[in-house]
């Protein structure tokens, strides 16, 4: 193994288990097979999906956290040691590299697919934690590491211009004030499209209209014929709610994912020929080149800074209702 | 009135109200507005969408009738009268004209639209009827009345390629062995693309298979992993079926309408990024090429054809369970 520096043996991770989300201070330092490198956590996010990994989303064990910028602590193999010191952000999906999606480039689709923090592999809310070489981005100086954070989930934002296009005439209506939702947002308003958030926390909505985009609290006068319609939500009745803003022949694009199935009128949707698209993973490349340009404010965004010593507390501040994002710091 | 014939003041016409079905014999002949013409039913065709009318749909009271094939009559106002005796198809949505909708050319998304036979306008199962001018299409001379009078079905088919782009690599599923589904499937199939049409009646499938198109029995092997699945079963079940026949990112064109809401887990719909696009009714123009150039077999739908004195019998007969197309020829 070739390292930098030599780490002890034992380390500091978040872990999830059936007792629920505890520290543990002697978790084993993970070494990089060959093709992976190991990072060492400088700064991670707390995401509405590591709260639902707490609920028992997907089943998950182990250490979660997979909004990360780190350091390349150690490179697996006869790795690239040039790698080594390197700031790094990653894609969080690694595919077994041999089925039909992985050969697409579908490596998120991958039905073996592990993904870091969420599903069979250890994420990022630790000391160290490894990912494959190829799922790494080098991070731009001009990025800090508080706004390099949050390039996961703004490449989450970006997948939807990728799936749909988004004329710049067009009437959207992004429904949602979360965090998700702040970042859907920006970046829709860059392509100067008649954009409308709609919230339910002034506060929230606030960061945004600070920045000239129009927004609306939830009930208070009417959206109604929308080209696309982005459900942020995260609630089961924003599916229905974000569809009747739609304009016939309108695209209702969904980021949320509810637990359990939702009651909808599909014969409704055929007479007005409503398109439906499921969005999730984005590019990262995309996402570091709004930060360079600042096109993009994360800053307003962090709700708190915890050290990873308190990453209980951390995660109990990410939960309140409201909460906009509790970053970690090892 | 420009006339080129003088007809009686009264007609016959299929009746639709609270009472069900019924041939009415002294039905007042329509006179055509400015800018409409009366056209002369030569043939109709009874669709699925009928037989919902008389359930109850759309809450539709008067003349049924949407697919037909018929002789220009008469011309309304100070119109062109070149066109008496000219044999013509035509398309069955009204707009206001006015509208943003009408104004940016979606006139069968028009909240105020009136559509033949189905909202607010009296249909072809008559002896005359009344249509906008600009709604017609003439009909070539190579297409027989009874091939022209599938142009209406044939063009919703055709209005899956214009909104779902379908490459001819790709693993396309026809779920529905229906007189929609049958038409569908020709249409896809000329693409080239890897078509497999599932249904429930041999028989059917049967006239696809003699076209060199693959057809499995529902139940019988697995689809999975379609890049696209066409929804034409017209039974709510379909839905989940022909979502468990995609691949990840894969699209799923619903073509039926159901009563009442669906239950579906968005949730993994979201993780998989499926696409649904609701399809209603296409474009003539192509539909119409495709009959005269031979490509698609419409012939082999026709189920039976009755006269306009017996249809109600007509009606009972596209009632039944695997009907193909009943015709009416007043």
């Amino acid at each position: 193994m070739d390292t930098a520096a030599n780490p002890a043996r034992t380390m500091r991770a978040v872990l999830v288990d059936e007792q629920g989300l505890r520290l543990g201070r002697d978790y084993p330092v993970p070494e990089p097979a060959p093709g992976e490198v190991r990072i060492r956590t400088l700064l991670a996010g707390i995401c509405n999906t590591d709260l639902e990994i707490l609920r028992g989303y997907a089943g998950f064990r182990g250490v979660p956290g997979h909004e990360f910028v780190g350091i390349v602590d150690a490179v697996g193999g006869a790795g690239d040691t040039q790698l080594l010191g390197r700031r790094m952000v990653g894609e969080i999906n690694i595919g077994c590299g041999t089925c039909a999606m992985c050969r697409a480039g579908r490596v998120s689709h991958c039905f073996e697919r592990t993904a870091l923090g969420i599903r069979g592999r250890d994420g990022a809310l630790a000391d160290y934690f490894c990912l494959p070489r190829a799922n790494l981005h080098p991070v731009p100086d001009a990025i800090p590491d508080e706004a390099a954070v949050f390039v996961e989930p703004l490449a989450a934002a970006c997948r939807i211009p990728e799936q749909v296009h988004l004329g710049p005439s067009q009437r959207v209506v992004v429904l949602g004030d979360g965090k998700l939702g702040l970042l859907v947002a920006q970046v829709l308003a860059l392509t100067g499209c008649r954009l409308t958030v709609v919230g339910r926390h002034a506060s929230k909505l606030s960061i945004l209209a600070r920045r000239g985009i129009e927004t609306r609290l939830d009930g208070q006068g009417e959206g109604g014929e929308a080209d696309v319609v982005v459900e942020c939500t995260g609630q089961p009745g924003g599916l229905a709610a974000g569809r009747r803003m739609l304009r016939p022949e309108g695209t209702l694009v969904l980021k949320s994912t509810y637990h359990g199935p939702v009651e909808v009128d599909f014969s409704d949707m055929v007479v007005d020929e409503i398109r439906v698209v499921g969005s999730r993973c984005g590019p990262f490349a995309p996402a570091l080149r709004l930060l360079v340009q600042g096109l993009v404010d994360v800053s307003s965004l962090v709700e708190a800074e915890y050290s990873l010593d308190q990453a209980p507390a951390a995660f109990e501040h990410a939960g309140r209702k409201g909460a906009l994002k509790v970053l970690v710091r090892p």
